[in-house]
């Protein structure tokens, strides 16, 4: 029998209790608090530092050990996931532990589209039942249309049939009927607004958006993380749960809908509708999130050559999915192209394709798996980067996800550093604009050279056996450990950004074209709105072209993915646009091993073929 | 809190424990032992008689003084539904009060129609993949399929999806796909033979059928009651039940597809095959079987004028209605035409439309509810009437269903009584074939007039201030009770014939046409298969035809269900057949009472308009 201790988790003053053989991160996700853990609690990653504040725990383990600072541990600083209680206790989450409060984009440019919705809106008034008109109900509703549209409908849902009595008497015999191709999907007592729901299901965060189907116009947006975070930051940890074990495949999935569901509600509250009212939903996601959430066998996602189960666009009941909205709407999934390129990618791809005006165009998402399109003469070639979760702030010393008090922009102005945080507030780590900036900074000062090493400064120290630029000293921060960029992370950063401009590179190589040729590069996705261009195109990630080639344009997922809702020439386009686009596995390219090292390096580029850049 | 006693039911030897606040009735249920119950459980219907061998149980009620004998609450007879435990207890349950080991037609004539079934077969062998051919592995099915057949698949439905990609590498990229119309609904590893499920759904019973949808043979065909008899034998209590208890409804669905699940089982295993090669399924069944199943609101079907909620055929996956074939399947359910009309009288003139071959043709169901069709020139009319259960042995003194033990043949030779028992063993009562064949002997012999008095007769007694008809005396009961036909029988017998007279003289009349002009009486359906043609013209329940205008055919409805199975133009037929079908609601039709009291008039009859019968 595990023994129960009362806990308490300061700031939020959660309480609850907490069994012996849990562990503090365990426990805190029972309860609701989100604390940050990007290894799935393996003791790894060390971002769910908490501080005791009384109480009594489990020892220290060596991964904490390797983790913790000596100040740290004095302060009773532990990893949640390491440590258990054996006692009643209060625990304090610093800001930089925790997971929510992280800015998600949602908006993006508006849509500019004829709405042409799967789902057209029908006034139907059957004649009621007599002694000698004993037609059946779902008879009197298809004939009545039959006379108006000149045309048969042979099929009604079966939730909607086992409601359509009571809402064909309520209503008095006037109703208004949802109809999708030749089916009826909704039957309703008054003339509601037809509602659709549009949901861009990233790794990291979910954003959902209400969408009007008569005008195409957004009511509303909501962004949440994706929930699946506690099973672990990055995809294949998650990848590999669900193959191991069908009981956690099913939990990564019913999250999803859940999150989902959640979402739902909050937007039609916000705009006084009702979830019944959405009769069509869109979901475009990478290809493991689209696997995961349908419960699709993930092992091909998980190995070489990395196949997935499904390409082609689905159209399921909303039901069968577990979305809660009208009984009988459909949720279309856009296609996906390849293992590591889903339907995020060709969602991204509809989205741009009206600002794809040169001839040689690069359309990519900048995520931990980066997604680009070369464009050349309307031929569409992909590769997916797997630049990692290093602009998610993991893998990094200080870094953190973009939430309050995340540094997101660094300028160093004569050996003194300048910073912004999110929120302005206090700074307490570094997020991916943030990082990218700080070591675009220290190249262009020279501070770093172009094989990344971190040469001296009067802001760089030796600490613990490794070399840092201190950004932020301990004097600034009332004695806790300072904010710095370690000579790690500047690798960290050059693995990332080496795997996009190797991606590039590429498919520059592949279509025989030089980076100069390039017209416009089109950078979609929360990350990419938010970074410096110059700082990207100082350290090497993007070709070294003039300002007015670059176009940063919001959550194009989520716009392509509104597209498809409100337009079905738009679906159609998508379904054209996966089975378009050619594929390239990078680790299959010849030569690629060179390409990316060369790629790692540090400096402005112009991306031409056998250049060694880093000058 | 409520006591827990030892309950022992005999002669199954079923052991168990009773609640004190558990009838004796809803124990023997939660036990297994099937006691009859028509009334459900409120103590009028008197057929859950069982008897007391040990123990102490409640006192008698007094629905128990007006059913109960003196001689049988002298020997410790209760009605189930009215006693409850006290104590440990140990019930004899007589044959009579079984409601199971009961004779159910699943037989049929057998099919003749060329295969042409929803689902069609290839064999596929996609590429495995590489590091150069990475498509998905629905794409790769879909688009060797589409190179083998010159026409594109876009859906696999997505069950099939789930399991697509082991079985994909288990079988070494060499499957069978099952195809329905542009949809995947299954993949096999091996070249199974494809089997289809066919349902006839009654109110008393379900029959199954296991069919090969390569030759159209039956391979295994199996009954069993309807478990939905424990809420009660007639159609209208379970509807109600249905309409005022969502949890009720939910309940009675689930008995069906349980029950479907267990035959579809026990048909498999009969005949060496695996549920998942069932890649089709046809259902057929009365309007109320069929929303009940459907969870379909019944509120229309309670009240008059009738109204069904669904007419239209439907087609959902097997998965949906929760009947666990292969993963992709689905099942068609057969129109409706009205109320009391349903998909198993379409199915019915389905199977029978080869034998209508002349030009006046009557096809009738008999049973609880009796469905006849009067087909003119091609013209085809029906009735519901509402004969009742006294075919089932309901509402009769001694009246029991078709089970072992049952009188189901009478003859009087000079004023002898000869009978023959299901099984051959001693009578313990009268099913439907007995009591029609009995007073059918009554009225030849005069001792029962055309108004259905009973007169004077060596047989005949006054009991319990009643005129009966001994057909089985107490001394050759071994002291038990007499089996009689009593005056209350008679009546009973009148109105249900009356009923299905009345609707055969509505359809002539309607249709301007007399009696003669029949060319040919189908009478389906298992009473229909069992009955003594001779004694129902005796009656006046059939028209005064020879002989050779009668044809009975067996179960029509499961043999229509196994047409519409194997045949999609068989579906097509059955979908025009509803369509086609006028139906005449027989309280609404002119001057409808006084053909309904004619019609209970005993006596060979022509069905002349406005002949006054019984001569």
């Amino acid at each position: 029998m595990s023994r129960n201790h009362a806990i308490e988790f300061q700031p939020t003053g959660c309480r609850g209790v907490c069994k012996e053989d849990q562990s503090i991160l365990e426990c805190a996700r029972k309860l609701g608090v989100d604390i940050l853990s990007l290894c799935g609690g393996s003791g790894t990653c060390g971002k769910c530092r908490v501080q005791l504040l009384s109480g009594k725990t489990s020892a220290v383990t060596s991964n904490e050990l390797d983790r913790l600072s000596v100040p740290e541990r004095a302060n009773d600083f532990r990893l949640a996931c390491q440590a258990y209680c054996l006692g009643d206790a209060k625990i304090h989450v610093p800001a930089e532990s925790f997971s929510t409060q992280q800015r998600i984009q949602v908006e993006g440019l508006e849509l500019s589209c004829r709405p042409d919705p799967s789902v057209r809106f029908f006034s139907v008034k059957p004649p009621r039942p007599t002694l000698t008109d004993h037609r059946a109900d779902d008879q009197r509703v298809l004939d009545e249309l039959e006379k108006q549209q000149q045309t048969a409908f042979h099929t009604v849902d079966l939730e909607v049939l086992r409601e359509a009595s009571s809402i064909l008497r309520s209503s008095k015999w006037e109703v208004w009927a949802g109809i999708r191709g030749d089916e009826v999907v909704g039957l309703w007592s008054r003339d509601i607004p037809p509602l659709g729901l549009a949901i861009d299901l990233g790794t990291t965060k979910i954003a959902a958006y209400l969408v009007d189907l008569h005008d195409a116009r957004t009511l509303a947006s909501k962004g949440a993380m994706n929930p699946q975070i506690s099973f672990g930051e990055d995809v294949m940890t998650r990848l590999v749960r669900a193959k191991l074990s069908g009981e956690d495949a099913v939990r990564l999935s019913k999250m999803i809908s859940e999150e989902i569901n959640r979402l739902c509600t909050d937007l039609c509250a916000e705009s006084g509708a009702d979830p019944k009212q959405i009769v069509d939903a869109v979901v475009v996601g990478n290809t493991a999130m689209h696997h995961l959430f349908l419960l699709l066998p993930v092992h091909g996602l998980s190995v070489s050559p990395y196949v997935p189960t499904v390409r082609y666009p689905l159209d399921l009941k909303a039901r069968e999915v577990g979305i809660r909205i009208a009984p009988g709407a459909y949720v279309h999934f856009l296609p996906n192209v390849a293992g590591f390129v889903g339907a995020d990618h060709v969602a991204t791809l509809l989205a741009t394709s009206a600002w794809q005006t040169h001839d040689v165009v690069l359309v990519m998402d900048i995520g931990t798996n980066t997604e680009i399109c070369l464009i050349r003469s309307g031929n569409k070639t992909s590769v997916s980067c797997p630049s990692g979760p290093t602009f998610e702030g993991a893998h990094i010393k200080h870094g953190m996800r973009a939430s309050l008090g995340a540094i997101e922009h660094v300028r160093l102005v004569e050996d003194r550093v300048e910073y912004v945080t999110i929120g302005g507030g206090r700074p307490v780590g570094l997020c991916g604009s943030g990082i990218l900036d700080a070591i675009a900074q220290l190249r262009l000062a020279g501070i770093v050279d172009s094989s990344g090493r971190i040469g001296d400064h009067a802001l760089v120290r030796d600490h613990n056996g490794q070399r840092e630029f201190v950004v932020v000293g301990e004097d600034e921060r009332a004695g806790r450990e300072a904010i710095t960029v370690t000579q790690q992370d500047v690798r960290q950063l050059q693995l990332a950004k080496g795997a996009i401009a190797a991606g590039i590179r590429v498919l520059l190589e592949a279509a025989g074209c030089s980076g100069e040729e390039i017209g416009m590069v089109i950078i979609g996705g929360a990350f990419g709105s938010y970074i410096d261009i110059a700082s990207a195109i100082t350290i090497g990630m993007l070709p070294d072209l003039s300002p007015d080639h670059f176009i940063q344009v919001g959550n194009t997922a989520g716009l392509g993915a509104k597209l498809a809702l409100v337009s079905l020439a738009k679906r159609k386009e998508a379904a054209s646009i996966a089975r378009e686009v050619a594929y390239i596995e990078l680790a299959a390219f010849p030569g690629f091993a060179q390409i990316f090292a060369q790629s790692t390096l540090l400096g402005r580029a112009c991306f031409h073929s056998g250049e060694t850049n880093g000058n």
